[in-house]
């Protein structure tokens, strides 16, 4: 299988993805890689011999200030766009990049394409939660003024995808909503329960949002504008108490002291809530898969998303979108 | 000045009620106070002869799991809405209740009322900062499908009440969005930047969910549904940290003894991100003060919440919402 990386995106673009490429490529001996990008800046890092890892010269890069669509469409040898043309050549079967999440949406939508039948893509991390499982949510800000139909394509795409890539059984899809009771919320949530009840889900109904972080349902969806604000306000509101309870620790000796034995344990329960851990978030409804690695993505983070490419390209995620499309049309 | 208090809403009523207006009277000459709720209950915890607290008997009262709208319609002798009855009889200034939130919104809305101008009123709850400063957040649930409009006057309205109530001077009025740029969001922010633009406040543009508690603005407007969520994801967020840490602090005898060490400094970090420091949510663009008490309200909470609606009518913050509507239009 071939994944084209973007090897120009992201913060630490391109040493940690190079690093990240090489990594997955020594593990697993399936994929075949094309780092797409300066040709020269890449091999600085590019310490491997491995035939299996390509590199596709191009001196164009789009930046994150960059205006998303705009840059898609001028900038047709960037990095990102080139990887994104690979896959729609069929010279590749997924791509990944770290860089403008923006772009990278613009660039799935309008060189890779959509599925046939699915109106809107979504864009959707794995969050984690405090038992360790995590959840999907979808979408985070593909699509911001949605319709009840988008919601319902979400839930099922999110279906397919926990199911066969997170190898959840016959998972739980909540709607997010300000209640947990039927005739809650916002017109669209009110119109999308009623047709998540006749989906071939399995739905749980509403969820709300002080719960997500317990694990309340597998997949979770929500329009654009919601994800968005969701996802940010659980960074948000985790990097501030992180501050807060490091300003905590270090008020004087005695608490550095104590601080310093519970390190450890402290260490661990940020990495919990480390996406990084859980690969990027997928763009789902594009006929193949585009995956966007977390920004500051270090060597780590890029493998956990090829990890991740591999098994969505290895269980055909695209295709049994497709399917379950036309047995529910 | 007169305030109304609803002694059977919350999960600790009577009993915490009744010692949270008890310390209000003490500490406060300039008000009276008429609980409102089972006589019988009230004065089991009511050990004050202070003549200017007083007891309205009810059998009556609202119940969590009620059906808000239809529970106040139907529920005529409720405590809650007899609170709110002594409000719109000119018998009380301003009313409070830590009952069920949908059912106190409504009382406002039908027994209070709205004043003259304003479309919808919003539920503000001021939310904590890292800096301690705080900031109000409007509307988190009072009106799930938000126009333009609305949202410009929550942006008047808390624009008042930081000034006045809070005494922020020229309180900084932002956006909730998914993104700082002008041209950013849904169909709704956008055409809201436009008309808090031409406001007469102090708009700072739009601001992202990921800075709320970084104290990005004084005052943060959104439409209900979205305000909702990120109340409660900020919420669920601490509370699923809060939990991991505690976890983590117990795994063992060294962490357990490094923990008790760190305790009155974990205590006061937990205290920052409590709401009931901060006093209740206030219900806005009713003709008079009704404030929404947290859930589950101790009598700190309940003195907090009496404190903030005291200054409310002292600033007759209604009033001057309504001339500033006056002036604007």
């Amino acid at each position: 299988m071939k994944i084209a990386i973007d090897a120009m995106g992201g913060d630490n673009a391109p040493e940690e993805i190079v690093h990240g490429a090489m990594k997955a490529a020594l593990d697993f001996n399936d994929i075949e890689i094309t780092l797409v990008g300066n040709e020269d800046e890449i091999r600085k890092y590019l310490t491997s011999n491995d035939d299996r890892i390509q590199v596709l010269h191009t001196n164009e890069m789009i930046l994150g200030t960059d205006e998303p669509v705009r840059a898609v469409r001028r900038k047709k040898q960037a990095s990102m766009v080139l990887a994104a043309q690979l896959v729609a050549d069929g010279k590749a079967d997924a791509c990944i990049s770290a860089g403008n999440t923006g772009a990278l949406m613009a660039a799935g939508l309008f060189v890779v394409g959509r599925i046939e039948g699915i109106e809107r893509p979504a864009l959707a991390p794995t969050l984690p939660t405090i038992g360790g499982e995590g959840f999907l949510l979808l979408d985070v800000g593909a699509n911001v003024d949605a319709k009840p139909e988008h919601l319902t394509q979400y839930a099922l795409m999110g279906a397919i995808y926990a199911e066969k890539v997170r190898g959840v059984k016959n998972p739980r899809v909540g709607l997010l909503n300000i209640g947990t009771e039927e005739k809650k919320g916002s017109e669209l949530t009110k119109d999308t329960f009623t047709k998540l009840q006749q989906a071939d889900i399995n739905f749980i109904g509403n969820v709300e949002a002080r719960d997500l972080l317990n694990g309340v349902a597998d997949v979770v969806v929500t329009d654009g504008f919601t994800g968005n604000m969701v996802l940010k306000t659980i960074e948000g509101t985790a990097m501030s108490l992180f501050k807060m309870l490091k300003t905590a620790m270090t008020s004087n000796l005695k608490s550095k002291l104590a601080a310093a034995v519970l390190k450890p344990d402290l260490k661990e329960l940020k990495g919990k809530m480390d996406y990084s851990e859980y690969g990027g978030a997928a763009l789902f409804g594009l006929k193949a898969p585009v995956i966007k690695a977390h920004g500051s993505s270090d060597r780590n983070a890029l493998y956990s998303a090829v990890k991740q490419t591999r098994i969505m390209v290895e269980h055909e995620v695209a295709e049994k979108v497709k399917a379950s499309l036309e047995i529910q049309s």
